[in-house]
């Protein structure tokens, strides 16, 4: 992998093929622990086998959308049976997301611009 | 397909298989015409042959992710190269868009919750 850095936002990854977890969600009206969760999740995640990057944009009426990169199918298998993220998922299902969609896709190919990376 | 609507905000999609275009992006500052062409490219899309539906945040600070989804990737492959969008994504390259990465990547499955659709 390359060593220079990502743009502030951007995930830095290597050449395709990847893997890409596409998170939608609409968020519940207030906190309820989801920032620190979700802070601690994103730790958690880049810490699992297999972890490529991520990238997370919400808007201010609470829709987002994150999107997880990962080296095979198996490491985001195992990351969805972690026992802290299985307690987040429930607390998301229960509390945070009024709804969502996850979305598991194979990375064909990628380009970037302007001034590439 | 399902008869339903999406939630606001999520696409009502097919089963998998399907492709989506995951499009990251920081924005540079002011509007510059770029609202009025995001609006406008976005009819174009949906009008295409082969597109599913698409979903987009983006931050307060400018980060943002668009995905759309497309029925086959040759779909993808006529969408670029469209005239008007050219144009659009020339514009892009050269006022709108700090940095964005573009990835393709073919969506193997999916849920949703709570109270999936």
């Amino acid at each position: 992998m390359p060593e220079s850095t990502a743009p502030p936002g951007f995930a830095r990854l290597p050449e395709p093929p990847y893997y890409a977890v596409i998170f939608s969600s609409r968020r519940t009206a207030g906190d309820q622990g989801y920032g620190a969760m979700a802070e601690r999740m994103m730790a958690l995640a880049s810490r699992q086998p297999g972890f490529l990057g991520a990238e997370s944009a919400r808007d201010a009426d609470g829709f987002g959308i994150t999107v997880s990169y990962w080296s095979r199918e198996a490491d985001i298998a195992a990351w969805r049976q972690d026992a802290e993220h299985l307690q987040a998922q429930a607390l998301g299902r229960r509390d945070w997301y009024a709804h969502f969609e996850l979305r598991v896709a194979r990375v064909e190919r990628a380009h970037g611009g302007p001034g590439a990376c």
